[in-house]
């Protein structure tokens, strides 16, 4: 086990190999601050990098630090660095900017093609002990907000973005399609509805008003089984599977003149009833990790208007991540969190 | 050949069967008018129901007067009609909703299900001598706007409508693909660029920048072809061909975070690269015929900002409308004007 | 007391002559039903009609049925109603537009200048045992939603269509001036913070998270309260009170890019500091009742997401409505709801 | 006359003090780029420095280099700068956000209260020979737009600005109130029709399709005037001139639902009819210079569909600025163009 002091890091090397490393504590430049790593959630993408050795183009070539879901602690402040200053507690943004492009100038910079962005290589994340990151990408966390609230606003950006992207706004009717991690803050977001057979149970607990099972309905089958259990079609619906099936249900069952958001990623290339929503305006849309959404959800937790805590199933210590990946591998519990102050493993 | 007073109309059967019939003068409803017909403008669907008598789910059972793309003089009004007196010359917006539905009171009646369509079974169309209409789907022309501009205000509107969803703006770099009619009108709108093989040299006419011709390239390829021409890839992609690679090369031809707008309409399944649309947030919008868009053509065909003159190529009197459907049929010019006046055959 | 099956009716005369009256019971027309009247709500304009005979241009020259803040059962329909039957509890929407001129086409049709308004005159209301209304205009209630709560949806959509026309979503913070009513409402809709004196206890009770007390501060010290009480700026601020102090200190309030949202109405001119709204880009958005507001409340309501029942704080049967008339002018409690069915005066 | 080579710069030292001086040539840091100026306009706001000192609270307290409506070469690039290299023609955004802040991550830089902004005290402008800026704010000229053209899209921006912030789209009827420089601009984006006295000439020269002229009218007979000339009242007006009646004219001017925005500035507070806007739900709107404007802005050029090159009536080189600056002073024509280059006077 490490000593406190050291900076220990867990590092993917190539497809199948992961370690727990010791690596130098960083020092901030002018606009970063050094953090001392509290929560870090294990997120699917870390686990397929360590099983995989890459996603799509994004090709683990170097030893990279995983994790991306994290909070920590400001413990030294970089030159010009005003609003933060040692002790505060941060939620971090993992995606940053580097240059100012079309992109960042319009206010989507998730879109800039040259961002960096925690554990996805060559770029390293923050599942360590001390990590430095741009000032402007954290954002102090209130007193009535815990580590592990920090931690999931990664994770509940994706809902954010994906709600602000599909204009759910007050009464939208919401399908959301999919019960995994994604899917429920997507559930806690839109506070509405969900789709596939797994873990509906956690769906209603986090706000679902109703859930449907789906075994081998066809997909226009599943948009009446919606519009049937809702009482009218959803003018929104957030497709969190990637399965070619849900896609063509989620246009099926979206009402005339809604959006289907695409969040969930399966294969490149989906056959989908293209006449169907072009004729109904049924508008498709994708999101690309989120932008914006760390204010709008630091306002949501502190004010308590939603509740992602019973999304956290597992937490082992830092020194313990491999024993965490396993088990986030094998698919138990919704959220896992890795705790990495050896001195503080509250939630 | 039908006298004058008679009111002679182009009737559909069925599949292959296209009349010129005598038809009642009727009398206008307390909010109708009745129109003595000036300009009537033949499109692809008139064609397509008297060929197939049917378009997808509208099947021709009954007789039916064809035609949509319309302009006349008004000769009779309701009692309850006001801001339209005899002698107003108007063009006819073809689709009037038949209740105030969710999608009438929110500004999208296109989309409402109940909708009246000028020549979409049973629907009669206006293709005839005189009709009557809502008089608040009548808008009165100005003076420096002819009957058959007026009538040309159907076609144009798909075009202000496909830019419209797109949210064409100030400097908006556009990439319209198909140069039929629609994609014509969505050039002039758009005033962009353009392209498949057939009438480019239209196009031109019309006011693209720039023109591409394509013939064996991939999707991808088609793309590139685009964002070297145009020197960026464009932030808007207009679909005007429904052909499953002109989809494929939309959606790889948009800038991330952009809008693809499909108004051309093929098969109902179509095999699209989703992931690539959806990580880069390139939004894919259908449209359904059009709303709200009379106004906006008749500003911008008072101003002259626009010109859709040269759309017209071929005209015949409307006792020689089976003449005029043989020629449309073939695919000659790009559109045929029927006149309906016997006594003003201007333009 | 009018004996049940007699058609009781609020009628004001003039300024100052109120009287219960009997009136003729409707026909229904092909669109219309004819609704019993359960529930309805006393707006601060019916005390303003019966107080002052006239608001702005609008003056009682005939006697005129007061209430638009309804809900009732129906128990007729005209012949081509068919989203309704005898026995459906419904809400009323008190606008109906007479014609569909560009305000409705485009989904304003709360802007139509010729529009139907309940108890607005020359129009009547519907305080009474028995009235017939558009039936697009009235709004199945489900079960598990109330008649005062149906009723209570009028009050309510001022809130839902001010939050929309502010743009208010996900965590938006948002400063809520006034607690009337109106000011309560938007509360609810908005769950934030709320300004002036009086009622601050019942906008706590309705989901306030902050309240501020006003007295002799200038609309900059009151700016400078907000921002101190809330943490930071608000990004929406929503002015119920039409005071111009408080329309100055909602400007000022506000966040760069912010949205200040005028509910309330005061005197015609108002002097405003538009140098500091204008380089801020706050924008200064008035709003003119609401639409499509009632399938929003319904969801709303349906869900349990918002709970409108403690804004009624009296209750009287129709057949006392000048008692309660008088208990509203004194400003006594919030909400006093007229209730019309002799045999049924539950909530 | 400074030889080429040396920096010769126009600084103003206090109010009504105004020096040709040598500065330092700088070196670019690595995100910027050197620059030979080449075209530099004067703008009201120069010499509004020039002859007070201050613009409300930006006080001129150290020497400070005018000019902010610039283009130029570049001549040498920081080692992080890709896009640019030298001889590349670039026009010059002059404002350059400090800090990633929530109004440059939102896409709304130009509310960024630490915003770099030249010639705002304390920020030096660019009317010299040599000036270094950020790279990422200076945007590439294709060969067919002229660097008057270029620096010509600063003023233009205000222009682009106001009218996307009216949401000026096809077929928009706009009203600018106003024909100076800015009022000017407006009428060539939004090509519509102008009010006030002076340079009507001109407005009808950039585009205007009518133009009207002011003088005892009352605010609510200007708007009859411009619904009269116009034939319907206009969607979207841009005010101009910061006057109190035109502010009041352009609210009851607009249509309802439409929007008046504010670009001209006057005094602090202005009386308004505040009940007048709310309830036809006309939206007041300011500007505070512009974001995002450049590409749009070369994209207009570029394609021809704007010229702003009428707006140039009188060009100096820039050893007689002070010749310039009082032509400017006396209000002599549109604008004067300071020529920096000694070896190129061009436009």
């Amino acid at each position: 086990m490490a000593a406190p002091g050291q900076n220990v890091a867990v590092v993917v090397h190539r497809a199948g190999e992961l370690r727990l490393e010791n690596r130098p504590i960083p020092e901030p430049g002018p606009d970063e601050v050094l953090l001392r790593m509290h929560s870090v959630g294990i997120c699917g993408s870390d686990v397929h990098y360590w099983q995989h050795g890459r996603i799509g183009d994004f090709v683990v070539k170097d030893p990279m630090v995983l994790g991306h879901e994290a909070s920590g602690t400001v413990i030294k402040v970089g030159s010009g660095v005003t609003h933060l200053k040692p002790g505060d507690r941060v939620a971090i943004e993992p995606g940053v900017p580097r240059e100012m492009d079309e992109f960042c100038k319009s206010g989507r910079y998730n879109l800039s093609p040259t961002i960096f962005f925690c554990a996805t290589p060559p770029d390293d994340g923050n599942l360590c002990r001390y990590y430095k990151h741009s000032a402007s990408y954290c954002y102090k966390l209130p007193d009535n907000v815990t580590f592990e609230e920090g931690a999931l606003i990664e994770p509940l950006s994706v809902g954010i973005h994906a709600c602000k992207r599909a204009g759910v706004s007050l009464g939208s009717k919401v399908f959301v399609s999919g019960s995994g991690p994604i899917g429920l803050v997507n559930v806690i977001v839109a506070k509405m509805m969900d789709l596939s057979a797994s873990r509906l149970q956690k769906a209603k607990e986090v706000g679902a008003d109703f859930t449907i099972q789906v075994k081998n309905e066809t997909p226009q089958e599943v948009a009446s089984k919606v519009e049937s259990v809702l009482g009218c079609m959803p003018e929104i619906t957030v497709e969190c599977t990637g399965v070619q099936a849900c896609i063509q249900a989620g246009i099926y069952a979206t009402r005339s003149g809604g959006i289907l958001v695409l969040v969930g990623l399966g294969p490149e290339m989906v056959t989908v009833p293209i006449v169907n929503a072009a004729v109904r305006e049924v508008d498709i849309r994708g999101i690309f990790r989120y932008c914006n959404t760390w204010p709008v959800a630091i306002a949501l937790l502190a004010s308590k208007r939603i509740n992602v805590k019973p999304l956290v199933t597992h937490r082992f210590p830092l020194e313990k991540a491999l024993e965490a990946f396993e088990t986030t591998k094998r698919g138990e519990g919704v959220k896992v969190m890795l705790k990495c102050d050896p001195t503080d493993q509250s939630p």
